[in-house]
């Protein structure tokens, strides 16, 4: 069965199981162990999102324990599940479906609100840019990041050097009309706190703190240790997972 | 002077002080005592919200306790509160102005959601609604209530029974496309819980539970027994307060 799950990150440290935290991982295999009489199997999610990361269309998929359609699995796990995790939708796939390794593109959307002050309802949902950001600056470096890059500049210290960085961006966006505004990012995969970083960099330019110049230079001379600056976790949502076949709303 | 302030309702009990409970007026209050060295003065709303309900632009006013620019109040206050309150703007008013008796026009705004099932990260400010909801039916509902009417089927049972229900309702729409719907309400003033009971009627008739006829009858016979029910309170927000001569989106 494969899932899509939406989620409320505030209070989780992030999507991966860890010893005495609570993830969205661990919440779906403790809900998965009820419908299993204690044992619950492993879950495989497209990928991690980090503490404080929200998800409206990420997908996991597990081996079934018992015969059930996937409506029952999805009202069974609704209904054991804490109010900050909501099954979307559940399917049956092909007993090699894997999540993470069958995925062939990805959105994130990162929120921003550009206004001197915010309203409060949104502050665990929203980046709050206090200045008036140059927007059209920032569209042209999304042009600019754009495409099948090495985005080494781009993710974090983490990973062994030899994994390729190159990625291939299909989509980097800004979307919306002020004060509510929205990054846009589809890609083949991303590296880790890429997307984060994509936003942080483009935040930069739009302060007119850094030029598109020395944004290309990221791209042309990739370096870890040119790091951008990663915008902050809460603004940012794992929107969509693409399989091979499936149509843009729907998880396979 | 007077000022505009919106909230997060969800870790409040309301509005109004009240002794060892969190409330909006209480924590602005302790607030301005700080810039007072100690001694708060009084703040006065244009009105209460409960607990729960939200703000986007509540409207207070206070006797300065020392001399500063409207954007030393904003910024000082803002500086000392909780997250979850914020000011949006401070003005000068006339020594004699009051928040709540000089009010001409009130607007709420009630957020639904119709999703089987809803993202999480809204469960704090929306109404969620599983069924598909008649909205044809809602909007002939709320032309039906719009205008000057007796409101008392409309208002929970406090106050004191002389107490005059009549209250024009200058707009009630219902906007948006699903599953995001807003139902818009303006009025010289609303009657305890009234937004809420509108809501929870109109919601009843976009469920098939109850007729235009049977709607007009708690206008034509309005009592407190008949009681409309109440929509939950998460979905609700202070949208706006209008004084006179005030233009649409500022607070005087």
């Amino acid at each position: 069965m494969a899932a899509t799950v939406a989620y409320d990150g505030t209070d989780f440290q992030g999507w991966q199981v860890q010893p005495d935290t609570r993830t969205v991982q661990s919440e779906i295999e403790k809900a998965l162990a009820v419908l299993n009489g204690g044992k619950s199997p492993r879950i495989h999610g497209s990928g991690r999102t980090d503490t404080g990361v929200h998800a409206r269309g990420q997908v996991f998929h597990f081996d079934p324990l018992r015969m059930m359609t996937p409506e029952k699995w999805k009202s069974a796990l609704n209904g054991l599940l804490p109010e900050d995790i909501r099954i979307l939708k559940v399917v049956e796939v092909s007993p090699d479906f894997h999540a993470r390794f069958d995925a062939v593109k990805k959105q994130y959307r990162y929120f921003i609100y550009m206004e001197e002050v915010m309203p409060p309802e949104l502050r665990k949902i929203r980046h709050h840019v206090r200045s008036l950001l140059d927007l059209e600056a920032m569209r042209k470096g999304a042009g600019v990041l754009q495409g099948a890059h090495d985005f080494r500049s781009f993710s974090a210290n983490r990973g062994k050097p030899e994994t390729s960085t190159l990625r291939n961006v299909m989509t980097l966006r800004l979307e919306g009309e002020a004060p509510e505004l929205c990054l846009i990012a589809e890609a083949d995969g991303f590296l880790y706190k890429m997307v984060r970083q994509l936003a942080g960099a483009l935040l930069r330019i739009g302060l007119g703190e850094l030029s598109l110049g020395e944004l290309e230079n990221l791209l042309r001379y990739p370096d870890r240790n040119h790091l951008a600056p990663t915008a902050p976790p809460q603004a940012l949502f794992l929107w969509q997972v693409t399989y091979p076949g499936g149509s843009r709303h729907e998880c396979i």
